[in-house]
């Protein structure tokens, strides 16, 4: 094997596949980097078991050229060293080639490294996943329904199922829905062009995080591809696939109020900074726990104490307050969380009282939810 | 106690006094930080007995006022909240009150915040050191100083000593000296305008580093006085003291070769990086040792072996090279260091054998020294 290749993408396809490999992994040879050229590219492949991706560069693209003199064949290369030695080459190029005795030659300008490459014919073959129940979304998209849903994955392994997200597609609906138990966070949106229904499946959290870093900011479409325990995302030089969780995930819908209590609406930044500063003193308490009372003339008293250090109170004018007076505590965190996550200035919350689950919704937009326990005070 | 003060202002003093405070200390009441209201402005001083930093606002300066509505008076409050409290207020000036029963009322827009404060009369006196004694150098020449020497200082406590930096003031010259016994780094400046010497001191490296990290950019003097065991650094609204190391300091002058066998003059930024490579693959090995070898046509080899993982070989063009063939090895990682340290495009570099520590200085100043014990290999 042998290619010349720019240093600049061959540095961006090898930090996308580093996010699958791990050094600790009970498959010695997924410590390392499969490299493979053919005459059209080259593609690079990293995987720790629960996720694999796949970069491809390919030898020309809109005219430009990435690879020169390529030669084929293929090797693993221990990832430990490799993306550093590629980012602190000299040169804007890199020779890399390979010998029948696995030895690798890495070049650029006077630097030569020469590394122990292992046989790519021992590294796993990834599976391959049917092409034709897929379906697509934009990039920009998909970034916001992961940010929106996978912070509220649960980090306790008690009950796995909960450390993913639920994917649901029905009804040309897609939603995405993911709980630990004292919160929730959902999303649905249309998904018009297809046919394509797939039952309830369950991505680990930890994929999702992934693959929203791989992902840049873009409108290009992602395809994604679901089989009975793999889900592929497809973008046009990315595979990332991943495993899915076995086990039932609960059915949530029924935990959504249908009624409200008391309501207001309120500017999303202003309640964000609010609950931050009154969670400042509770920093060690256990949940960060603030209570939120309604006052007359839409005033929200935020307020919270830490009997050794002092307390904090700020009044904050809502818009729109109705129905009931309310005194509810809950969990600052899991209120900047989903604050956060909204991505509208305006937000509404319903309460159904000081001991039922709330629910915060951008003002303009029902397909976003977010879901509340209150703490017990009293 | 009251003031209404530029919440820009404190923030930037806070930062500043928080360098001195510790949550880990023997006396509690160091945790927290002493606020000292006058009419003419407002005191606050952090200190962990070790260092003790003291920050002015003044009430006025240049027309601008700071400070309004003073009440004096003082309190000592637990740092670990003030900071946070001080930077997540949502408006542009702060109210801070104390009352006889060390409540404390900090106000900002609609957020209140009531902390327990502490009695500053149980706050320890810092010492006062004499003023006469003392002599100037502009703030950036005392920062570059600090960052040439102060890395070369050991961390080990089996020889505290070693842990400071030498600073010597005789015959108009001031020299800062830094040795953990595998390497040196000194910097001698000239001080016109005194008339004073001290003798030998040693200043922890910690309060150097924490002095440089709280110094502008700028040419503004800084006042430095000496008694027996305390040093303090004075700018126009900054008071850092720092407790002296007790011992001798070692001789470090006969450690220096006054000959050369071997010298070439190269470019700082191309060694650096070669050696950044060539240590690549030494992650793992004690010190990152790599090995320079001089070759004909000016040309010296850089290399390094790593028996599992390979080996790396860079060929660099030097400048003007003299005297004997050489085979050298050393750590990576006190040549980089000495190399960043170093400030000027050009170095030479004069060995005096491989066994024999060899010395970097930049081509035009011979004010910086670097000295760098080699590693036996064979």
């Amino acid at each position: 094997m042998k290619f010349i290749i720019q240093r600049d993408q061959l540095i961006s396809s090898v930090q996308d596949v580093m996010k699958a490999i791990s050094s600790r992994t009970v498959i010695p040879i997924l410590t390392g980097m499969k490299i493979e050229a053919k005459q059209h590219g080259i593609t690079l492949t990293g995987s720790d078991s629960d996720i694999s991706i796949e970069s491809y560069i390919p030898a020309e693209e809109d005219g430009n050229v990435n690879i020169e003199q390529i030669e084929e064949g293929s090797i693993v290369l221990q990832a430990k060293y490799f993306p550093d030695i590629v980012r602190k080459l000299p040169e804007k190029t890199v020779e890399i080639e390979s010998d029948e005795n696995l030895k690798v030659t890495i070049r650029s300008g006077k630097a030569e490294f020469n590394l122990n490459g292992q046989d790519a014919e021992e590294y796993p073959q990834l599976p391959k996943l049917q092409t034709d129940d897929s379906f697509e979304i934009s990039t920009d998209l998909l970034k916001s329904l992961i940010k929106q849903t996978v912070f509220a994955v649960s980090t306790m392994e008690t009950r796995p199922i909960l450390t993913g997200v639920n994917l649901k597609l029905a009804d040309n609906t897609l939603t995405f829905t993911a709980t630990d138990s004292h919160r929730l966070a959902s999303r649905k949106i249309p998904i018009n062009d297809t046919d394509i229904e797939f039952p309830t499946i369950v991505v680990p959290g930890k994929s999702l995080n992934e693959l929203n870093k791989i992902l840049g900011e873009t409108q290009e479409p992602v395809e994604i591809n679901v089989t009975n325990n793999q889900i592929l995302f497809r973008t046009k030089h990315l595979n990332f696939l991943s495993r899915l969780l076995d086990g039932n995930f609960p059915e949530t819908s029924r935990l959504i109020p249908d009624q409200s209590k008391t309501t207001f609406h309120v500017k999303t930044k202003e309640l964000q900074s609010t609950i931050d500063r009154a969670s400042l003193l509770a920093k060690e308490e256990r949940n960060n726990v603030v209570r939120l009372t309604t006052k007359e003339n839409n005033v929200v008293e935020i307020t919270s104490n830490s009997p050794e250090v002092g307390t904090v109170t700020e009044d904050i004018t809502v818009q729109i307050m109705e129905g009931e007076e309310l005194k509810i505590s809950f969990s600052s965190k899991y209120m900047i969380d989903a604050l956060k996550a909204i991505e509208y200035d305006d937000v509404k919350i319903d309460f159904t009282g000081a001991m039922r689950p709330f629910i915060i919704r951008p003002v303009e937009d029902d397909s976003i939810l977010q879901l509340i326990l209150p703490v017990r005070t009293y």
